[in-house]
């Protein structure tokens, strides 16, 4: 297999002759002495590269004013898009924004739009607003205000000769629905990029070399312009389709007559495309489907239903769970037989089809699910050593149960164990057989 | 508030007249495209700060011989070790080497100890050599040749005008063993650097400012060279004294005393130090006290539970849950009254207090906590808007119940509202009061 992304990545070089630069550039003490990992840079370079924006240099400057002055200077000499995020705040001194302000010679007024922004989050809030807040909202004049709908700390988008400079916050959560909803679309329709389709099959229950090899015939036979990249992740396995054009209808047709192509043969395996996740495609088809569930878990200890319940509107379908953590719960709360836990003990067949059972009788739901193992570190034996997990799903049409062999690492096995399961109600819901 | 760490920084700068300053370089397309997260240069950084040494830049560039050129020559200007990680290896054509003999002017000879070093590697794993890995004993003839116990890229040190150049390879297991075992102790003897000191204080409930408004007085009277920075995160804050001195036993006790003159004044939201979590120092605490706990969870959907299963061990005193999400299993499995769900609704104080007492009753816990909200983003209302949750504490002394007002984001509120119940156990169980 090929490296596909240097390859793709070569190709738009080469090509393309209106390629677009960018830096990127992170701002932060906390992240220059190793306090925090910056994970902006690489989510960032990430999306420009879906839409065809190359990166040449990422770099991380502390909370300085020479500092940033210095590398905004070198960056606008490389780049056609520099993007910043991190110095925003008051914490800070809003240092990034008053640089930028000495940067292009430009004065700090208060914008309008963001003081209403600032007042309107702290009225929400019922929390009084300082006049530091209020400071928040002074931006450099020649800045364009962009909506930050997580925060406080403002958006803001420069344009100087041709070249573009995007100050965002440094908070994950803040800067990802600014890149994704104001600047990325932005940044297309300025530079003109190229049409670049992403469209990313999900599938869960294979190993990456395994969906390869099945796949294999189909990847040699791929058009030049459409590239395959592996990208996977505790058991699910997301298969990159990305394609170059001219124009996107077409490129869109192409990409999807490929992946018509394939599906035949991992149908089984898909749970969803692009943007999509398993507990909410889950959750989609037990609506469709009418169908309702609860939850036994013991070594998933509520992260099973965590899954389930992170997912908006899931009341519709995850009625409730228990976590039955001691013998005495998975005996009093769920009913599991106390000559089964003394003859088999809790990580065993016999007892993880009692709680998958007596969870949807109890619970009464169409689907009751179980969870029993070593999730480790500790409490493995020779007949069960850490890793050893049993799992198991109930319906009117009987129980199915399976045992799984994972690692020593509990986070792992709790992960997985849990993302198995759904997986499982996925496929019985479905009628797939394995 | 002074944001600490730049104080920090620029005291060191202009105090200590032997600060040393590094800048990290990491090499490699697949950083700059966003197909891996670079954990390096957070990990080297980490380290460095520990033995005083100051990181002014990070940048990454791509396997280019011009982009690591000019960020060499960049760098040499600034820093007074450069540190670079990976374009080594067959797959990179040991573009990084090759560069740096261009830097230096210097030639590429065969090592012998490294060739030796490669020899005996693929010996002892009975795999043929091919002349390509013979190459990679080829180094720059003015480096000195640092084994890497790990795998056969090379680590390389280099001197010139009082600045140091070190070349490590980019897989992080290879590069911290090379890091810890050779570079640190090779940086403190060439730079003489000082002994530093961290110790981090972790409290919960109380924001950044209002902390910092409690120890105003006490972090103004800091001596000099103990330096105090915040670092907040979704409703936990983590204080970090950092200590420069000569003596490591004189300036470890130099910083306990000051942590002893804090803690009275914070004493109650202290929940840890350096490496501790909430979820784990409060498991301990239940065993210390010898007592057990049961969840009930509608808003946190599972999530309170997890934290605690997460936990190696939880066993002891997480004995299990309930997550009723419907209003059927808050009524049939955990008892509450249909009529206080008629008359109040499931996110109401006399729900949350059922909820609480009932799960401890039916669990046979000495402790019951329960959590309804509305988490969003849909489901709220003019009287419960999004963001509206009731938690409640439940013991044999009787019951605590307490209003959240958070944000629209649904999984903040989750993740904020379970570590408030974590942090409310912790208060009940230690008879702090708020």
């Amino acid at each position: 297999m090929p490296y596909i992304d240097k390859q793709y990545a070569f190709e738009l070089k080469h090509n393309a002759m209106n390629t677009t630069f960018a830096e990127i550039i992170t701002i932060g003490d906390e992240i220059l002495y190793g306090q925090i990992t910056d994970t902006n840079s690489q989510w960032i370079s990430a999306e420009l590269d879906k839409i065809g924006v190359k990166t040449i240099r990422k770099s991380s400057v502390g909370d300085d004013k020479q500092q940033i002055l210095n590398i905004l200077q070198e960056a606008s000499q490389r780049a056609d898009v520099i993007l910043m995020t991190g110095g925003l705040g008051p914490t800070k001194d809003d240092i990034t924004k008053k640089t930028l302000a000495e940067f292009f010679n430009a004065e700090m007024v208060i914008n309008e739009t963001a003081l209403k922004q600032i007042e309107k989050f702290f009225e929400e809030r019922e929390i009084p607003m300082l006049e530091t807040n209020r400071q928040q909202a002074a931006i450099p004049s020649n800045a364009t205000y962009i909506t930050n709908r997580e925060g406080t700390a403002p958006g803001m988008w420069f344009e100087q000769n041709g070249k573009i400079f995007i100050s965002m916050p440094g908070v994950p959560r803040e800067m990802k629905v600014l890149m994704e909803e104001q600047m990325i679309p932005r940044i297309q329709e300025f530079f003109h990029t190229p049409v670049i389709f992403h469209r990313m099959i999900k599938v869960f229950g294979k190993g990456e070399s395994q969906i390869a090899d099945m796949i294999k015939d189909w990847e040699d036979s791929l058009p030049e312009n459409i590239k395959l990249a592996y990208l996977p992740n505790y058991g699910h396995v997301r298969l990159r389709l990305t394609g170059v054009g001219q124009d996107e209808e077409t490129l869109k047709q192409q990409v999807f007559a490929e992946e018509a192509k394939v599906t035949p043969i991992i149908q089984k395996y898909i749970y969803g495309y692009d943007q999509d996740t398993l507990e909410e495609n889950l959750g989609k088809l037990l609506v469709e489907h009418n169908k309702t569930v609860s939850t036994a878990e013991s070594c998933t200890g509520g992260y099973l239903a965590h899954l389930f319940t992170k997912v908006p509107g899931s009341s519709r379908y995850l009625l409730g769970g228990i976590v039955a953590y001691s013998n005495e719960i998975k005996m009093n709360r769920l009913g599991v037989k106390e000559e089964t836990l003394k003859a088999h003990g809790a990580v065993s067949e016999e007892t993880i089809r009692e709680m998958a059972e007596n969870v949807r009788k109890k619970f009464g739901t169409d689907i009751g699910v179980a969870s029993s193992g070593v999730a480790g570190p500790g409490g493995g034996s020779k007949e069960k050593p850490v890793g050893t997990v049993w799992i198991a799903y109930a319906d009117e049409n009987g129980t199915y149960s399976r045992k799984l062999m994972l690692t020593p690492n509990r986070q792992l096995n709790i992960t997985v164990t849990a993302n198995v399961i759904l997986d499982l109600i996925r496929k019985k819901v479905s009628g797939i057989m394995d």
